[in-house]
Order: structure tokens, then C-alpha cells, then sequence
């Protein structure tokens, strides 16, 4: 069964980017990773990236895209999520076989060789939801990106690890003391 | 500094739970945690979790409830976007000295005890933005729901930290042989 594994990103319209990033940066407090004229989508995209996911501020560069539609008719907002899943084909049969109207039947490749599909919000109840499946490209493609942080990482791994083991014997203790442990 | 450490849900308004779970759990996959009538909300509310985040679609039972509201004015969609920050009265004094507009100016206190606040889509550009710091109450609550899955979780998150070692081990590696390693 094909699964969902995260979100990978929330994209936001706007019709500026540096009045947006006063909010989004300056107020709210996020870190910008970069900015990129995204030549194929008529887009500057500003990526800032929390946690295990991003948040995508969109401005577009043409009248043409249906970003730019979006904006003229709605105004600035929240415009689409997108979600990682392990198995983007087997993802798309399911929701076909389930009578989901899809914008792209089979994925296409996105910027950094990046696997995706857009579902159409006829049949998300109002959602527009894009789809991602990592490709064998991109690990390579974010490793050279990746080795300024792979030493820092090294030594905030080992405590995160550890973190993690101690955590769950730790709830496993909690939770046997809650609930009793006469079975021993 | 405060700081935003993850997308902690994306609130969907719906006009019907039943019909929505046909797309998000029976074609995409999603697995429904619980569906939850909040009292205090007027709102029924399934609970979609995936890595790190969750999906919240939210039925309004009233017409007075500002969901509500939007549902009648802008139809089912994305209704809002709620970050877990660090310190939330931090990140809300921040916000208010760049001249943001916030709905709450305090924390309130939301369902399970968490300690939430919404800024005003005057100042995020078209955006609702909710902001939620865990409580202290709240890991208690979680821990008892947490039992079950405490035992399970305890043989796959050994694999989980010893994974992340493996990991950036790997990277490093990778990236030295990339790179030389002509440093030793």
C-alpha cells in the first residue's frame, strides 16, 4: 500500500516577496534558505524550511501560470500542500481507482529531479494537493548541498539518537508505572 | 531568540467528514487517528497524522463559529496553518513590535491543555497562522494515549536511532570522498 510519509511543503502566493518575508522572516522569526527565479514555473520561490517541512512563498513572474490566476482571482494565500509519499505511481492508481480526478495522471519531473503530481481540487473538497516522490537524483543533488552541515549534524546526531532510546525507555517506564506492572 | 520548530497541522474546513475521508483516508492513504466533537470549538474534527504533522479537518455545528463563516463565504478548503514554536509569548512580543496584527495578544488556552494564538491574515498576507507551544499538561495526556503504542515503538525506534547514526556516518563518509579528505 502506498503511503504518505509527510509534509513536505505549504505554498503561499504572494504578491511580493520582500513584504512577505517581513512577516514570514523578520516578524515570525523563520530562516531563509534561499531564494530562486524558477525559470520553467514563471516563479520566484523563497524556501524557508522548519522542522521536517517548508514553507514555499510564491510570487510569479508571469500572467500565464495558474499561480498568477490564482492571485488575480483570490488574492495572496495559502495556495497548495504538498505531501511526500513513498510510491507517487502507486499513489496515483489508488486515487484514479477511487474516481479522484487527477491534474497530472503520471508524475512529472519537477525542479532538482524531483517526481510530482497535482491532484485537482474538484475532488479534494477545495484542496489543490501536489504530490512528491523523491528521486535517485536528488540525494545527490542535496549531499553536495548537505556536507557544511554534516559535521554539525555528526555530533547533534549522536545526542539525538541516544535522545530517542532514552526517551522511549523512559515512556516505557513511565507508562508501566502509570498503568501497573504486576505481570512480572 | 524564539523560533518556529515544525508545521504542527493544516486546519481543512469541510462541510462533510465523511465525504472528505473518502479522498484523504480511502484514495490517499491518510490513517484517521480520531474524530473528536470539540464542544468548545462547535466543530467536528478528524485528526490525520503523518510523520511529524497532521491534517485536521474541521466540520463546523454551528453558524456562528468564525470557520463556520468562512466555509459559507469561501467554500470547503485549507482554513489555516498551525506552527509549535518555543516559546510562544516571546514569539508573540516579537511579532507585535513589527507592527503584526495578532487575534490574541495572550496565549489561549486550546483543547489538551495546549497554549495556542492566532495572528491576523491582515498581517501575513491572505495566510491564518495559528501558533501552539506544548504545555506542560499536555505530555502527560499524551502519555496515557501513548501506551499502546510505547511497546511497539520501542523495537522500531531502536532500528530509527540506529538508522540515524548509519546515516550520518554515511553522509560524512560520502561527502569525504566527494570532497578529499586530504586533511589526515
Amino acid at each position: 500500500m502506498p503511503s504518505v510519509t509527510r509534509i513536505d511543503h505549504v505554498a503561499i502566493v504572494v504578491d511580493d516577496i520582500e513584504h512577505a518575508l517581513h512577516f514570514w522572516r523578520d516578524a515570525l522569526g523563520l530562516d531563509v534558505a534561499h531564494v530562486e527565479d524558477v525559470a520553467g514555473q514563471d516563479a520566484i520561490v523563497a524556501f524557508l524550511p522548519m522542522g521536517d517541512s517548508e514553507v514555499e512563498l510564491v510570487k510569479p513572474t508571469s500572467d500565464q501560470t495558474g499561480v498568477a490566476r490564482y492571485l488575480d482571482r483570490r488574492g495572496p494565500g495559502i495556495h497548495h500542500i504538498c505531501f511526500e509519499v513513498d510510491d507517487i505511481e502507486a499513489s496515483l492508481k489508488k486515487l484514479a481507482q477511487h474516481g479522484i480526478r487527477l491534474i497530472d495522471r503520471e508524475p512529472v519531473i519537477g525542479s532538482g529531479g524531483k517526481r510530482i503530481a497535482f491532484i485537482h481540487p474538484e475532488s479534494t473538497h477545495g484542496v489543490l494537493v501536489e504530490l512528491y516522490e523523491p528521486s535517485e537524483q536528488e540525494p545527490v543533488i542535496r549531499l553536495a548541498r548537505a556536507r557544511e552541515l554534516a559535521d554539525r549534524a555528526m555530533v547533534q546526531g549522536q545526542a539525538v539518537a541516544a535522545g530517542i532510546l532514552a526517551f522511549l525507555r523512559g515512556l516505557r517506564t513511565s507508562t508501566e508505572t502509570i498503568h501497573g506492572n504486576d505481570a512480572e
